[in-house]
């Protein structure tokens, strides 16, 4: 990778100033709302609307064309329609532009028309301008100041993960519903029909990126098969790679030829890339939200040796068998581990073999702490998994008792903090959304905060044990393969030509 | 059947006079929170507390024995340690008591001691006296005005929707998350060990009962292979009835010894059960208050021709996906449906094929009533799956922009209920919870308000398309088996002596 990619993406993720083609006033438009949008998220650089028809948009002066602008302009973003977009893209390239991102539809996926316009889109990209997109929601780069479309509620400051999606719908919906769960993004990037700036080279450009840790993406279709595997078996030595392939089904090609019209490659194909590169495999956004939210939370884990500790025999059944499903290793305790659990749990109704059954799902703070200390110390455990304890009790009882609950579960929430803080173990929670009516919003507002809590001290949660499962295995996998590649036998055998 | 349950359970289910032997006030304890719960949830009969060591619990005359209590009880209440239960349950089968639950734990789980006990319950409950337990969280009954533990808050009002569980912590979970999605309940019982009347008793019951359609239960073992079997396949000809089984897994039976003790018999076994019944099989709880909605709200469908219309090209891949590995089919439209609806999408960004993608995730209600009206009329399609359009754009724009959040989803809400009414089809909602974090609980009650107005409108929402069509695929094949079934050549090869 000889290329030094920040260099050349810079004017895309962090630009010094920006003009907008094809701004308008009316918000009801694409082209309203991407305005809107960036300055209701607040970009610090200039700002350039460009549209023939006015002289000023939204407050800000605007200029029949990008040539017009006095200063000279890095970034440009264009939400023209699709036939208008090759002869701004190359005004932007003869203003100087180092980078554009294509908002418009209306090319390679409508047919051969559209086809045309990208061919010759592709063409200009080649004389020197960086093209994102067509067909895309642009790049969320928070510390360059930019946002995807509708993104303007995104957080603003940054963090660990990269996503790159040839979807705007899961471009979106990815970085705001990470960021209720502790996420934070370096850079998310809507790619679209990748006329110019392609996976790889997105992938390469994070995987020198300091910023990001982790790199995530939703993907129809590549470029280039060769390229991308060796790209992937590269970067996920160092950095992990957690990807969900779209389209993998007869029905999903079939819709992946109406959005990006990528090639796809069959399911045989893919299960080969990622047996061989080492990329994480996810088949959904929750899948894939779940294990980005391990791979940032847990210390590297290539052993998962886990244990569940829940508050129900019937919640200690399911664990069990949602764990032996999906390839969760969930040992009996050694019988000396049972003695000493037997001693502290109540005489009944409780369970101590792995899963073990608290006997209720709101125990008492100090008897959770024994059982976690025991489980911590004395078990060959790498990972608890604290399963469905109502850390607050709301729930459970009347409005008019709230006061009772605090006491109930007093002092219950920091346990799994203490437990962590103390042992060094992994310890992850599940915490579904018991309360789902408009009568439970003040459980769940609950819920949330102590979520939260936990997302501070790096404790995962999850919000089924299902979920909690399926992460736990990817994130498992993707370390135990990189334990064993570096083992000094394997490195030889992989290391070739 | 030649027994009429209904009269042998009312005892039960709408007890006159209800004893709790061995009420406590304090509220730590189960003994204390069940009194508690009891007076929390209103019950209008007669309530005795007996507890020889106090005069008066929670404010109510307390009584030394069952037998102290002058006037007649139906109804008792045991939640006494495990060692002093038989005794107690002699005294009731005296006083002329006709049903208990026994929520005490300490029987057939922990070993031989416990096995001794519950074997001595058991011969009292031969003598006339029927047993709910031991081991269990009781029944709620909310038109008999009881309710199990910890159940205070759950509905007064009752509904279609029976549960059975073996499991206490799912058998509050699955009224307390169900009220949320529209689920009300006609009886939950948590049956526990079941000493005497077990999960064939309860669906008999369940089967006779005339507030009852739809049968659920979360089952680790049965007693009676054969009764089980013969009357799944009487019972699912009228009424559906959906088990999860629980510990069919090597880890989840070894856990369901600990729990319930119960003989679960192995995939094989329960494969054929399902195969051979007709009973609906689930396998988590999630699943179970899908399909039990799924139910309660569509009108029977046997055939099940699907469709997806969604705001997003990457939306309409995972729903192509998601439908067919799930067995959810989705065909693509004629081309003159497709021509139809291309003229009325944008021309750009859109697809029209099934899943329909219209470009936007909160298009102009006109633009999506002409398209779910098109499809409800023209294209062969039963079911029209309206898979996360923002209803509320809230999320969408910043908190000062609410009032334009307001504007752009104006009247978008509506547009499937209109769609239902006029067309008769089923119209089916996915709604994601996408703002997740503390900062979302806005958007989440709007979100809520919205799933409420869609259930009052009998149109089912679903929290991802995944658990849409696993729902519908369970409910579509009850319907086609058992229209087939009905078919007179089926029907005589099915009725043998």
């Amino acid at each position: 990778m000889p290329v030094n990619k920040l260099d050349e993406f810079a004017p895309i993720f962090y630009p010094q100033s920006h003009a907008i083609i094809g701004a308008s006033a009316d918000v009801r438009k694409f082209s309203g709302r991407y305005l809107q949008t960036v300055l209701a998220f607040g970009f610090s650089g200039r700002l350039y609307p460009v549209n023939p028809q006015e002289t000023e948009v939204l407050g800000l002066k605007s200029y029949p064309s990008v040539l017009d602008i006095p200063e000279p302009v890095d970034f440009a973003t264009i939400v023209v329609p699709a036939r208008a977009v090759p002869k701004v893209a190359a005004e932007c390239l003869t203003k100087g532009v180092k980078g554009v991102q294509v908002l418009s539809a209306g090319f390679r996926e409508v047919g051969p028309e559209g086809e045309r316009l990208e061919k010759e889109l592709g063409e200009i990209a080649a004389k020197g301008l960086r093209i994102i997109g067509p067909n895309c929601f642009g790049v969320y780069s928070p510390d360059g100041g930019i946002t995807i479309l509708p993104g303007a509620n995104l957080p603003k400051d940054s963090g660990p993960v990269a996503f790159i999606s040839q979807s705007g719908g899961y471009s979106i919906r990815m970085p705001r519903r990470g960021s209720g769960m502790g996420l934070r993004f370096s850079k998310v990037i809507s790619y679209g029909n990748a006329c110019d700036i392609n996976e790889c080279d997105l992938i390469e450009y994070l995987y020198q990126d300091p910023q990001t840790k982790i790199i995530t993406g939703y993907i129809e279709g590549v470029k280039d098969g060769r390229r991308f595997f060796e790209l992937l078996k590269e970067v996920c030595r160092t950095k992990p790679v957690i990807l969900w392939k779209g389209g993998l089904t007869k029905a999903g090609a079939r819709a992946v030829q109406s959005h990006t019209a990528s090639l796809g490659g069959g399911e045989e194909i893919w299960d080969a890339v990622f047996r061989q590169t080492g990329a994480v495999r996810v088949s959904g956004l929750e899948e894939l939200l779940d294990t980005t939210l391990a791979f940032l939370q847990l210390q590297p884990e290539s052993r998962g040796k886990a244990s569940v500790i829940g508050g129900g025999g019937g919640i200690g059944v399911a664990a069990a068998d949602i764990c032996e499903r999906v390839g969760l290793s969930l040992e009996v305790f050694p019988t000396e581990v049972q003695k000493k659990l037997a001693s502290i749990v109540p005489p009944s109704g409780a369970s101590v073999r792995n899963p073990v059954d608290v006997a209720s799902p709101v125990p008492p703070a100090p008897m959770l702490k024994a059982v976690l200390e025991t489980i911590a110390t004395e078990a060959d455990v790498d990972i608890l998994i604290v399963d469905e304890l109502e850390m607050a009790a709301r729930m459970l009882l009347p409005e008019n008792e709230a006061e009772q609950a605090q006491v109930l579960t007093e002092g219950l929430a920091q346990v799994p903090v203490d437990i962590k803080a103390k042992s060094g173990k992994s310890v992850v929670m599940v915490m579904p959304v018991e309360a789902i009516g408009s009568d439970g919003i003040e459980s769940e507002r609950d819920r949330r905060r102590i979520s939260e809590f936990y997302f501070q001290h790096k404790i995962p949660v999850f919000m089924t044990i299902e979920r909690a499962a399926k992460a736990l295995v990817n994130f498992i996998s993707y370390h135990r393969r990189n334990a064993t590649m570096s083992s000094p036998s394997r490195q030889s055998v992989e290391v070739m030509p």
